[in-house]
């Protein structure tokens, strides 16, 4: 037996909206999964299996979704499965499907997912929906939501190492501008980190413009062994190949409060940091900020990507807030983080974020991401998401490799 | 890279009741990993992976659960995900470990699965909960139940075949006979095929013995490639070994309306059909009532089991009716179905039924059942799981191998 190479073969990715009164969940990942076929290069008959990422029954009015779109999208009579893990759910899908090509249950397989978060009705709404993610025996019964689980970690980071809000405003300024670049993405702005500090508090210290965003979306991605992509997609060998080459996950409480003081503490993402630790040695990487040329990180608010900068290794624990502030990680730096825009300015249907961010890296890698938005020279990307406070975090790395 | 095989190292099934008022899910989960640790022989904390199954937020009150249950057992901080198809969901689980396994993402992994269904106020609840899992935007706003959905396909049964109302009321009588041998079973009875015939009407022909059970439990399993049992598993040697060997996939529309006519047609559930095509052939199986001595069959309704000896391929189309009459499936037979109790008499706590079953045959080929309900000599042993009317079925194998 002889070791199966896993490529991405094609993803697509719909436009991020909170207004898609034109499309239910089934219509979105009907369009994306047609934008990654047309990207494959392939016939969708010749894959092999799907896989369906989405959060909720609540989010998106329906129970055992996964059948439905794989009927919606033609896949029907074929194997498939869903996969859930909150806010990791799209890079848990593709991470799961690493598993089937790698074990050897299929050697194609298309992984698609969407979320209906953007026809919550009000915030509120949606504030309530995720509350019931979080522990309901324990934190949702005394009125917890997530923004302030959120408040409360940065709130340690600044304690601890005097990180200000201005600092995190950064990371807002900064993808809500790569937002701009990305057709796709939902809400680009043009904004300054005074416009940040001065935007409504929701739960302090983050305000409205800290908060990454409500929507609706889906995104696919085909992923096969080498050998399938080699035959069947019609696009192979005229591109760059995207190798899929590590994965990681790791885990920790839903409730904050249960967490082991003081090390690592509140301020960090335990879960993130194992999941790195063993996508980087999968990958070989032994310098993440050296070794990495583009990252898609998970800013569902933006003090967490300042976060995620230390417990991925890209800066040193309390280096966060500097390196927002200085730009290390933005276009021109050594590594550049979101230029999709990420959750703050492209947007966040859960199912589909992870799968979007992986689509972000492939596009990366074959240095197609077209203008402003392209990474030059990008060899080498990982995604970064999570659950929760950090409950369920999955890292995946990619690299361009020749044919 | 020599071939990995895969085996189970110890599983455990808690009580299947609808009168678990001294646990939630939680306790449930926490009480089948216990019992499976202890049968397997291993320390928790040397288990790489985790792997949550449970089919609803609903059911469990519960968004995100897995996250939460990877903590009462005690799994933070490593890798976990949770996996989702309907009825399906504790088989689907197993077969996500095995790829897990076999693509080398973990050497070892505890599956655990729970759901408290018996818990819903009134079984019109439950009824109301599970029609959630039809087609929303289709079939349950037109007032479509589960036990309407298997009605109308086991009269398509009855039209065709001639099949009866008594031959598919023996599934129930043997199966709840079964029980009885089964400690941990939920509802044992002594019944004749007139009592079942003179229960209340549900959705005819289906009348009250003739539906499966509401229920709250839990189960798991420890699933491990043989290097990794035999270096970590004092049992390991002393009892037959019981090697995961194959495992099939198969899909179908939601809405029965949406399916293929005249063929397969709606007396039979094609993607029963096709996940054991699959699993015969990975497990190099050419005559399943031959080569099988026990068998797990996914009971939701007595009609079902006698469907599904023929998608099987444990008999003729059209013979499932007389093979119940018969017995050909009863203790004594060439192959045993459902020696557990199965849905009907154990009980049906959706995402622990499918690692349940699993458990059963684990027990089965191991010589462990005890009593009248040890199949004598049973080597090699099936199981089968399915969501909706069939939307999304697996089938998994295991085999006796000396160690």
């Amino acid at each position: 037996m002889t070791e199966r190479e896993i490529v991405i073969v094609g993803g697509g990715v719909t436009k991020f909206a909170s207004d898609r009164v034109d499309a239910n969940v089934r219509d979105l990942v009907v369009e994306a999964v047609r934008l990654a076929v047309a990207d494959a290069g392939v016939t969708l008959t010749d894959v092999e299996q799907g896989l369906t990422s989405y959060e909720s029954d609540h989010f998106n009015r329906q129970m055992t979704l996964g059948a439905i779109l794989q009927d919606h999208i033609g896949m029907v009579p074929k194997p498939n499965l869903r996969v859930e893990g909150g806010g990791a759910t799209g890079a848990l899908a593709l991470r799961t499907a690493y598993a089937y090509l790698k074990g050897g249950l299929c050697d194609s397989i298309v992984v698609y997912g969407g979320e209906t978060n953007g026809k919550s009705v009000t915030s509120a709404t949606a504030q309530q929906f995720f509350a019931l993610s979080s522990d309901a025996d324990w934190e949702m019964m005394v009125g917890g939501t997530y923004t302030a689980y959120y408040a409360t970690m940065i709130r340690e980071h600044m304690r601890r190492y005097g990180t200000t809000e201005a600092q995190f405003a950064h990371v807002s300024v900064k993808n809500r501008r790569n937002a701009g670049y990305n057709a796709m993405a939902q809400k680009p702005m043009d904004i300054t980190v005074e416009d940040v500090l001065a935007s409504r508090p929701i739960a302090e210290p983050y305000k409205l413009l800290d908060c990454s965003l409500l929507s609706d979306g889906a995104a696919a991605m085909i992923l096969a062994t080498k050998a399938w992509a080699r035959a069947h997609s019609q696009h192979w060998g005229q591109r760059p190949a995207v190798h899929f080459v590590a994965t990681g996950c790791g885990t920790d409480t839903m409730r904050l409060g249960d967490r082991p003081r003081p090390y690592p503490g509140l301020a960090h993402f335990r879960g993130k940091r194992n999941a790195a630790r063993q996508a980087y040695a999968m990958a070989g990487i032994e310098n993440p900020r050296r070794q990495l040329d583009v990252a898609e990180l998970y800013d569902s608010y933006s003090g967490v990507e300042l976060q995620a900068y230390e417990d991925l290794g890209f800066c040193e624990y309390g280096q966060g807030g500097p390196a927002a502030e200085e730009g290390l990680f933005d276009f021109g730096g050594d590594l550049v983080v979101n230029p999709s825009g990420g959750l703050l300015g492209r947007g966040a249907p859960v199912g589909a974020t992870g799968i979007a961010q992986a689509v972000e890296i492939m596009l990366q890698l074959r240095g197609e991401a077209g203008g402003q938005r392209q990474v030059v020279g990008a060899r080498r990307g990982l995604t970064d998401t999570h659950a929760g406070t950090g409950t369920h975090c999955v890292v995946n790395i990619f690299e361009q490799r020749d044919n």
